[in-house]
């Protein structure tokens, strides 16, 4: 397989970028398709050991930008690297693309060249979401804002399938975000949503409370983009502002500083457990190819854990199977209409 | 002033609520009057040092438990201590009502038996949102699942009169949460509101994202009541995530252990700082009423700082400043509309 890597996208781009795909190399059989200026790619690849064959350039003339708004950018700069990493996908030149670009435009790009699967109504970001235990995920992270509940039924067949073929979870618990643990409880589209997940073919076991997200609680966490993306960031936030506090502690005295050294490797590994950032990419379920996310902040650890993150999806062949259970479902739907 | 306080409401009722009143006592002029079983209350009252005159007694046969449907409750529970004391502030017998019960029932009971103010379409839950810095509060904290951005435009300013009037923060900067910082981003809701505050008389500073919220960014921070309890509980769960895991850090080994006791009190005073159930009483805002919510949870330090909270907001005449600017632009809009 082949895979598409947007060279150009991201804080550390193209430097993180090319190291991150040398590294995969390592760690995964598929190709990788370096996308971007080719004089600045092959003076970069000249310094790395790459083994024959396996990373190829395709040239892109043009950078999105991560402060561009994303329709324009991506309508005018159709010879940028992400658009042209796109578009091998949709050439089957590529099996799938990664990219750390402008988050707006990249989704944009994707609906616009890549479409949605036959049956999905919109698809969603699906995102780790680290915990005290195992790491489940969490869709909608930001894809779509305002949602219906006929959406958050199909994020949560997505999710579970994801979870199952990716994460390696047998029958993961499905679990809808909201404000009460009680059916009764939430917002319109949590109480609609409810009644549907709670009819579908899903191990759901009902609403999950905010407070009971980071104790891992459930493997696949449904809501709507806004809710999500609020999640992920306020975890983040939480995390890093009370790592901030900790900071403080520490260097109040020098026997404060000798305390904080001894617990530093624990402390770090909990910084890199809670920090979704470290998980490498985040797929987008639902259009029709497979499109990767990562950080906007990755460093070449992070490129390579995405590009692995693509190459691991694809050999599940995660796509086919959310088709063959949304085909099924919307042909069982058609079949209650006619009724 | 006097205070009606719900006896009988939390997880620590009576025992707790009955001391935390009488420790009030002592910070506060104003008199309690205890709303529960009389025969109990009298019998937690004789072991206690209460000043002569300043707390009183008012009999109620009945209890709202937590678990209990909300609604249901308050209609059949007439005689309940919470229906009780909601109904003293109604009668003029008391100026200001606190309880720690039924969080559902108390928003249902204080909408039933007080009303909104004049002018308010919705109140909203205000509630301290500790950071890194200094405290600031969001609202709406789950008094309102499904808003719309005239309640939002309202949230704000009733906000904003709380932070300088009680809280003492000079012209308080305005946010609203959101998942971008530039105008354009969010989902319908947070985009029609930023529009109608960029509009308003407010220091309004912008879309505050997720990840800046423990950083205290703004002062008051304004969103719908979904997002809002979200926030506020996943705050408190990530926290407490954090802490679990620092536990097992420092029971590695004794050295680990040894470290961590240097650091306890410094540790303690972040794990303080973040819970918001530390911060006593939230008010309701928008009323007709002094309405303060305790934490389910509150000992009786909790309570003590409940119905301090309540005596401040009475002093400051938080109500009347709402009312008086909420009418100025009541007015205003009407003007408009007639042009």
């Amino acid at each position: 397989m082949r895979i598409a890597v947007d060279a150009f996208g991201g804080d550390n781009a193209p430097e993180a970028i090319v190291k991150g795909c040398v590294q995969a190399t390592a760690k995964t059989s598929d190709d990788i398709i370096l996308v971007g200026d080719e004089t600045k790619l092959k003076e970069l690849l000249a310094g790395e050991n790459v083994p024959e064959g396996r990373i190829t350039i395709r040239h892109a003339s043009e950078v999105i930008e991560t402060g561009e708004p994303p329709a324009e950018a991506v309508r005018r700069k159709k010879d940028s690297s992400m658009v042209v990493a796109l578009q091998l996908v949709k050439n089957g030149e590529a099996d799938a693309v990664v990219s750390a670009g402008n988050t707006g435009a990249y989704l944009t790009g994707a609906f616009r060249y890549l479409g949605r699967m036959k049956g999905i109504k919109r698809p969603a970001l699906t995102t780790p979401m680290p915990s005290v235990k195992d790491v489940g995920v969490i869709l909608d992270a930001g894809a779509n804002v305002d949602c219906r509940p006929e959406f958050l039924l199909q994020f949560a067949h997505m999710g579970a399938i994801y979870a199952e073929h990716v994460l390696g979870i047998k029958n993961p618990r499905v679990a809808l975000l909201n404000i009460g643990a009680e059916e009764a409880k939430g917002n319109s589209l949590t109480k609609e949503t409810y009644g549907l997940l709670k009819e579908a073919d899903l191990n759901f076991i009902g609403n999950i409370e905010p407070r009971d997200v980071p104790y891992g609680m459930a493997d696949v966490i449904v809501c709507d983009g806004f809710t999500g993306n609020v999640v992920i960031k306020l975890i983040e936030g939480t995390a890093s502002a009370l790592f901030t506090m900790l900071k403080g502690v520490f260097y109040k005295s020098i026997i404060t500083k000798l305390a904080a050294m001894i617990l530093k490797p624990g402390l770090k590994s909990i910084k890199a457990k809670m920090d979704y950032s470290e998980y490498g990419g985040v797929p987008l379920l639902g259009v029709d190819g497979v499109v990767f996310k990562a950080h906007g902040s990755s460093d070449a650890k992070a490129i390579c854990n995405a590009v692995c993150a693509a190459s691991t999806y694809l050999s599940a062949g995660v796509n086919d199977k959310i088709k063959e259970v949304l085909l099924s479902k919307n042909a069982e739907d058609e079949e209650t209409a006619e009724e």
